[in-house]
């Protein structure tokens, strides 16, 4: 296996592994171009061809240890039935959840038959990767998703999903119930269509009040990971609740996770867990600086030389970035040497 | 002297002292009616009647004990010489800085007379305020103002500054440097016109990488409070450091503020901080139901009955606040026994 997976099983590895959070994207030339002939954003996640060939892209070009399958976490809500697009550069809009009766119309059921393409994809991109890369799935969590579904659209406060869990919280705990249920069938369905580990986003975790964070984050991300460890005890999965600074050592010891992936405003070196760490370069800085990025790189590298880590950046990698800056972090991070 | 002081002096009080962040706002008829008649938002705050007015509509109804002085954290750099406006519904404009020249031209001579009528309002507020009642003055902290002057407006992600900090930090450097000295002598300046205490804002802290924040957040604030102490000694300085979670202890440790104020994210208890607690209810609880604010606020007084505690929020009461709400959380509040 490669440097990815045994990292997680515990075996011993050279150098720590790689990868990029949105590291199929438009900062590559080759991406845009697939993106052009896609139409709809969801076209290109809907197309078993498409999400293969821009999987594999970044893995061709920079040997990263690990491939996530082009996808959005949006194709859960959708494949349930509420109506999702996305308006050109706007993001994402969702039809918005309004009461029990829109929650009732959710229907699960639907969703095996929704997802076979991406199902699909997974099994071509891990048919086309080198053995020794890994393949990671993923999903957004649970609040992440209803964050969109009650706001209707992307936005940075999310006070429509916020102001649920006082205004209607028996509302919010069963779209967050029905939401728990097919992430984990979503996540589940990519294991067997051939991930080889899995990543939980919840990107608007650090929204969420102190005194909700174990209804709305923890308890939710707990009951996800422990039913797809049941069904699939060997899938390392990756949590990255995003904003929770140094409580995520205390996300990380109740959840089970087997890996956090930590943003950039938290100080990794903080952080007291017993599980794989990951991430933590801020990609502002790989797009701002080659020479600062490897000097950078080197001193998380070296931070981090006693834990089990894998090295990633603190969010996706924004689209401005030069190529150039991600082929010389690659280079740096494929040396055996650290 | 009030509850507030009397806290920050050690004395003893009978309950928590309490006032809200943007108490005068727009939930209050009373302040609607005179941001009317202002006009531009900026008229209001260069008018010495009406933020003087609007500094004293709550104190009225709800008997806080503390009132902040009706202002906004861009006057400084509007002082300082940068264009700034208030976009109706769009939140604040300010000319973008963009080289080591627009910095230049920042003139902290101007300060003290532009802001001027602010003075004024705050010696006309000490003077009708209760004896008992502490006025507070305040500002932005050189980070969250330098967002707004290399952004040029109001955003979430702040970008432009974000990226500053690789791209060119020797020019957030000169910025922040500038800032901090404009910060001391606005405050400074308050204090001197009668202001009892000091809030220092610093809303974006949240967004600075944890490699960065003792050069944008950390360091700024200890050199801004150790200034005004030096001339001030007396007058306590509580900092809003927003978005840093559990780090909030080390900075309040390394700062030497007298007070720190907590957002709705972080769990207040978990804080062992040498200084004064203050905030960490959720400003949407306090929109959305009246009774599960008075349930949460007893919980909090109960949490923090050994603590050197100031009742507030998380941060700014928001627009469609009912009054009805505040006035029974005040009323709960304002009662001798906890």
């Amino acid at each position: 296996m490669g440097a990815f997976l045994d990292l997680f099983a515990g075996r011993p590895v050279s150098r720590p592994p790689f990868w990029f959070m949105r590291q199929a994207g438009r900062y590559m030339a080759e991406y845009r171009e697939v993106r052009a002939k896609a139409g709809d954003f969801l076209n290109l996640c809907y197309s078993p061809e498409m999400a293969t060939e821009v999987t594999l892209q970044p893995i061709r070009r920079f040997g990263m240890d690990a491939a996530i399958i082009f996808s959005d976490i949006l194709v859960v809500p959708h494949a349930l039935g509420s109506a999702v697009h996305f308006e050109k550069g706007e993001g994402p809009r969702v039809e918005p959840v309004k009461s029990g009766a829109d929650i009732a119309r959710l229907d699960e059921a639907k969703l095996p038959r929704h997802l076979a393409p991406v199902y699909e994809a997974i099994a071509r991109t891990r048919a086309a990767l080198p053995k020794e890369t890994a393949l990671i799935g993923f999903a957004g969590a649970p609040w992440t998703l209803a964050c969109y579904m009650l706001e209707g659209r992307g936005k940075t406060d999310f006070a429509a999903a916020r102001r649920a869990a006082y205004a209607t919280p028996s509302l919010l705990a069963a779209l967050i119930g029905v939401l728990s249920s097919a992430v984990v069938e979503h996540l589940c369905a990519q294991v067997e269509a051939g991930a080889d580990a899995l990543q939980l986003f919840d990107s608007w975790a650090g929204l969420v009040p102190a005194s909700q964070r174990e209804a709305l984050i923890t308890g939710p991300a707990r009951a996800v990971i422990a039913e797809v460890k049941r069904r699939h005890p060997d899938v390392p999965i990756i949590a990255f609740p995003k904003g929770l600074g140094l409580d995520l050592a205390h996300y990380a010891r109740s959840t089970g996770a087997d890996g956090l992936s930590v943003d950039m405003q938290t100080d990794i070196t903080a952080l007291d867990v017993p599980c794989v760490l990951q991430g933590n370069l801020d990609p502002l800085l790989l797009a701002a600086s080659r020479e600062g990025t490897l000097q950078e790189a080197r001193r998380l590298r070296e931070k981090m030389t006693d834990r089990r880590y894998v090295f990633n950046l603190g969010h996706g990698i924004v689209p401005e970035t030069p190529v150039e800056h991600v082929d010389a972090l690659s280079a740096l991070l494929r040396a055996e040497a650290s």
